[in-house]
């Protein structure tokens, strides 16, 4: 944390700003080591060129910011105070001046945005985004231990779903016994709202589970993740009931092919449209083209969305350190939906992925 | 859905206001019926004062939307295409000029702001939230029919929780049987991650479950709520396992005596700050008042946390069809935290809670 204060703290110096207010709990879980959600309450933390940082939440969250490893101050505040005071208060009496400061414009609202320019009138402001990004993206060491155990626990879900696929389950059923399992090895948290579909429930990529019964012949499509000490897995496995009509093993084994072409190109150099593309290519070729209506995957860590996004226009070039999802997809509407999913490392010469489960069809009886 | 669109178009009409982007995904619920939460992606509802609206989102969203009964025109986006480019397009075509312009201000994002800034230069941007309040805050019938399920739900929860304790078993693995049971009862989502605490780990008011093991003497909190059509419900309560040491039942009452005092006080004209006021003036007569930390509660609805918060510093006066928590709580640092909370609907002349769980202490043995 204090590496990745000091190396924030430099650019802000670098480009002569006076401060940051970070506001994203993902962006102060990356500082402070501490995660929360305050909702609307204001929790931000203020970093300086040379200066400490200091962290501004609820008062009642002040103890949990300690606990959680944070060690520089903290500026507690009740609901009946209007936390931009003790802000406005403590900022400047850190800084020599506040002409120029940085916030997340991704993130942070205009409402908020406005009581920064009521208070500091002619501030001059820009986007931290950028350099956060550039830090973020690349995990180091003790990031990609998290997060490799964040993809064993996901591939430990997707066994325990598969084992408890029966007829007549429900799509709900099956999330909870998944969850639960996943809770009684400790888990406190899903990356996502877990996501089990059946047949053609899945020809949606952003369906979620209801009441549905599973028959013989469907498809089963999970989608979930866990949360490992503050970072996130993200996996997709599909598998089928029963039987597999031969149609929907052409469906399964384009997809599957895409996936491991594209995971066969990752390494430091190729760019993000260009592992797109190898992947899109392929389903296209086999007639499935306007079935695959996404990007082929995301950036993952802190968040489950991060930078950077894996589609057909972005031009960055992989690095080692990077972790992302290659995840393409076929999804037929009334019919059937096949998503692929793993999380990807990039390492010095190649790329390995995080989760691990089997990817050939398996047809459950 | 329709008679929403109405009333605030005569608003949009009255203010002089040209169009309005709807981003948050509980306002875009609120005027379509369609919740989603597209991450970064660009959703949004284009509201007019006489012309009818649009819904912009992800290509992929557009089946669920108008599965979910929203009527009105859709424009998909690709990922692969700027969704500002169609929003701009669309808007421009409907609305004779685009001079002034309402958003939510406690939602929207600076870059979105500074998108707007750039393709209507000189726009003049309203908060639309005021309005947007003052509409929610009464819940019309089906709203309270919802409501009084999800309540129901938060009740059984309870149940299944009490029913679960016994010595050894984690916080964690009680979550687990909580949310299994109620996913079994078809409930699709949880209002907000499922809160059980043992002992000193309640002292935390917004502490978090983990692997701790239940012990004879100590509390156990349930903060918990369902999500029913769309509606939260949100509920606190705190038992004793085993035995409860006569201090800590000192704290359980007081507390009790001043959730339903202020329940009790609460009725049409009475407003927030005095609501919050009786409720603490209790606490701290009995000698807690440093240990209650928050505010005594927050509206809720189709948000956990919404428009009007209950504290001691809000003038606002109760009127029928308002639906808030109360929730007074004391938390000693290191010893034992104890929450009572209601959801609670103003009638013509009372009061009645959607949450009916009984508050007597229970020793769970």
């Amino acid at each position: 944390m204090k590496n990745r204060i000091k190396t924030f703290g430099e650019w802000l110096d670098k480009e002569q700003i006076d401060g940051a207010i970070i506001t994203s709990p993902d962006h102060v879980f990356y500082f402070t080591g501490f995660y929360s959600d305050p909702h609307e309450r204001l929790m931000a933390i203020i970093l300086f060129p040379k200066e400490e940082p200091f962290l501004i939440l609820p008062q009642m969250e002040t103890e949990s910011a300690r606990k959680a490893g944070y060690s520089y101050s903290i500026v507690g505040y009740l609901d009946t105070e209007n936390p931009w005071d003790a802000l406005e208060r403590e900022m400047k009496k850190r800084a020599r001046k506040v002409e120029r400061m940085a916030i997340e414009k991704s993130h942070m609202n205009v409402e908020r945005y406005e009581e920064i320019q009521n208070r500091f009138p002619g501030v001059s402001i820009v986007g931290a985004e950028k350099k956060l990004q550039e830090m973020r993206v690349i995990k180091d060491e003790e990031e990609l231990r998290r997060m490799e155990k964040a993809g064993e626990l996901a591939d430990y879900a997707i066994e325990v779903g598969v084992q408890a696929i029966r007829e007549g389950i429900t799509e709900l059923e099956l999330v909870a016994i998944v969850e639960y399992e996943l809770k009684k090895k400790g888990v406190e948290k899903m990356s996502f709202d877990t996501t089990i579909l059946f047949g053609d429930n899945a020809a949606n990529p952003h369906g979620s589970p209801g009441t549905r019964k599973l028959q013989r012949g469907e498809f089963v499509l999970f989608d979930l993740g866990v949360i490992y000490e503050g970072y996130c897995s993200d996996i997709t496995r599909t598998v089928a009931f029963g039987e597999a009509k031969e149609k929907h093993v052409k469906v399964y084994n384009t997809v599957l092919k895409a996936q491991e072409a594209a995971l066969e190109a990752s390494r430091p150099g190729i760019t993000c449209q260009e592992l797109d593309q190898i992947a899109r290519q392929i389903i296209t070729e086999a007639g499935y083209g306007q079935y695959f209506t996404h990007r082929l995957g995301h950036g993952l860590g802190i968040s489950i969305h991060e930078y950077p996004s894996v589609t057909g226009t972005n031009p960055l070039p992989l690095k080692k350190g990077m972790v992302f999802t290659i995840e393409p997809g076929i999804y037929i509407p009334g019919e059937i939906g096949v998503r692929i999913e793993d999380d990807v490392y990039i390492t010095e010469t190649g790329a390995k992925t995080l989760t691990k489960y089997p990817k050939e069809l398996k047809i459950i009886q």
